[in-house]
């Protein structure tokens, strides 16, 4: 099913994985995943598909673009399954969108400097944007015979495969949204092949992938291989037991995944990029230039973004660049910066501070108190950067 | 134009204004507006009509509704404005929905406490939730001729204009809301004449108001005189020149409405109703019953409430009453309790919290500080409830 004839090296199934760009910091090898540093990732609106982070939970498959093909499936018809290959999909009307993903563990590393939390310690560039290219999901459905007439569309899902597989397990990466997501016009999401106008690489879906805009990055998956709609959510570990928040009470041996909801869309997120937490600034300097990003999920655009030189006490508000609003289609992040004069009061350091106001006037908690949740997802406490001042 | 002929008193236009439940409590007279006690507040999942708190920016019109009639006007149309009796209204297919409105003021004595703020003193319960019904606003747009097929819809808006007059300036109350929402076959935007199965009362709208669920209050014109789809917003004052919010840095004296934008969604929202804040509970309790609501906008159904007896160090789970979870269109408000046994060592109060978590995972800040803004508008820190044990 066009993945190419290679036997993995039982000692080593990730032998066969791309390379990586020599920015992109590790924190997995096998699998890889790794993201750049946080000065690099918000040079640039589009973050360039080799700086993208890459989040994999299982080998990189590699697969045969000419052997190709996608599953659509409707689990309660008779009709049988679909196949598109490539060429297939090409022919529909082609649909961009611009879309920031996120990983639900982004800033899982802060989270776990106030309580330890189980998860890869990701810092801040676990999140890019970029402009995809590919097929609406709906012009898809509609096509293999969908009827929106039928209400019973309302409770239903549409679970994805991935061809990425377990080498020990064999179980394929799967996860699940919401069947009117998928439907909905001003929705969105889209079965991709290309990045910021290439085509994508292996490390992020190669030859196509789900792109779910305004979701966690764990629902957009890669080397999509079979859509199923269902009465059900995806069954896979990904969506029942792992991606979801829980209280603070509630530990690794506590937890009962079956009661808590699934991260769907994300709430409000930024983070202070430039200056890199931990760097030191001239004393003679009598400036000092804060960037960062800000995104939340549900095409939710950012209305403002306040930034505090001393830990939250007074506050400047950043120049926003964004994409025009429009009601709930903001899939694309913001980039901020702001130039203030240095406080003279500095006892030899900043405690450089963010936090974004999304359209519905979400906000980001003040800390993680109250908020920390053992697997660390969610991270979304005010930001800091702490530079000292020589 | 439906309204009586009347000779509004020029030392009081408001000696017309209806009777008013006892229970409510007045936060101002004249214009009138006023709030149940916070207890009474969450007695039932439907809030009475009687018991569900009043916003009004003017006097109270009085309309006869033989006379009644609803100008809708495309302003860059020739084609003139359509009139509906309340008759006409009514033989569209008529729609229901169970929202939760709630002021944008809500909770301002508290972030009032914080830091001083201007507006009206509304405790908790400025907060309600009812079954709607009337017909949607789809369906009149539909009927007057707007073409879905026509993309221009995107930027525009739909202006509300109200029966309510200021007596001095002949400025009547004002609001918009993005068109897309209005045309959005789930997003349930209705023109009401009924709550929970009665007529409107005067107070509440009659004959005809607005229900934009998922937004905030302003957005839910009562007296509804005139719609107008436009490219502009509102230009009244409440659309322009009041419910924004903005930085903490800002004043009464700085403030450039003019730079931020509407509030419109609203954020997620929570509150601790019984005990009441200020109360004593017995010593001799073993356990205490703590009840609020819950709520978000958007259409974010409620995940999670965390409940707290000694001032957020440790959490509980409440338990949930609300209706079934469907993607961003859960209108209605989450009622919660849990009953939990009084800790020992209370040194003779608890400090009860609660903080709510939404669909998307937005969470309520832990406190004003940073949040806090001159209008006290979007107050949705945790909710505190100071008891004493005696
Ligand atoms: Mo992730
Ligand atoms: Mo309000």
């Amino acid at each position: 099913e066009g993945r190419k004839e290679y036997t993995p090296d039982p000692n080593n199934p990730f032998a066969n994985d791309p390379l990586r760009h020599p920015a992109i910091i590790p924190s997995s090898k096998r699998p890889f995943n790794g993201e750049p540093p946080s000065d690099l990732l918000i040079e640039k609106f589009s973050t360039p598909q080799q700086l993208f982070y890459v989040r994999n939970h299982l080998p990189v498959p590699d697969i045969d673009p000419n052997n190709y093909s996608l599953e659509v499936t409707f689990e309660d018809d008779d009709e049988g399954t679909v196949e598109f290959s490539l060429k297939d999909l090409k022919k529909f009307r082609k649909s961009s969108v611009t879309a920031t993903l996120q990983c639900a563990g982004n800033r899982r590393s802060e989270m776990n400097e106030y309580k330890t939390v189980k998860g890869l310690s990701w810092k801040q560039s676990a999140i890019g944007n970029a402009t995809f290219t590919g097929v609406k999901l709906r012009d898809v459905l509609m096509f293999v015979g969908f009827k929106e007439s039928d209400p019973s569309y309302k409770g239903k899902h549409v679970q994805f495969e991935g061809l990425d597989i377990d080498p020990f397990t064999s179980e394929q990466y799967g996860a699940s949204i919401p069947l009117v997501k998928a439907l909905d016009p001003e929705g969105d999401v889209l079965l991709a092949w290309e990045m910021n106008g290439e085509p994508l690489t292996r490390d992020h879906g190669f030859p196509v992938r789900v792109v779910v805009p305004g979701f966690v990055g764990a629902r957009n998956v890669k080397w999509l291989g079979r859509i199923t709609i269902s009465d059900e959510e995806s069954q896979s570990h990904w969506q029942q037991n792992d991606y979801k928040g829980f209280s603070p009470e509630v530990t690794l041996e506590t937890a009962d995944y079956s009661k808590q909801a699934p991260i769907q869309e994300y709430p409000v997120q930024s983070a202070v990029c430039v200056p890199v937490n931990g760097s030191t600034i001239s004393s003679k300097d009598e400036e000092i230039t804060v960037k960062g990003y800000a995104w939340s999920g549900g095409g939710r655009g950012i209305f403002r973004v306040d930034v505090s030189l001393d830990g939250g006490k007074t506050w400047f508000e950043a120049l926003l660049k964004q994409e025009k609003r429009t009601f709930n289609r903001n899939w694309a992040w913001t980039i901020w910066h702001v130039t203030l004069p240095i406080p003279k009061n500095h006892n030899g350091e900043l405690d450089i501070v963010c936090k974004a106001v999304d359209s519905a006037y979400n906000v980001q908690p003040n800390t993680f108190h109250g908020h920390w949740n053992f697997r660390g997802v969610l991270a979304n406490a005010w930001s800091h950067s702490q530079v000292k001042i020589e």
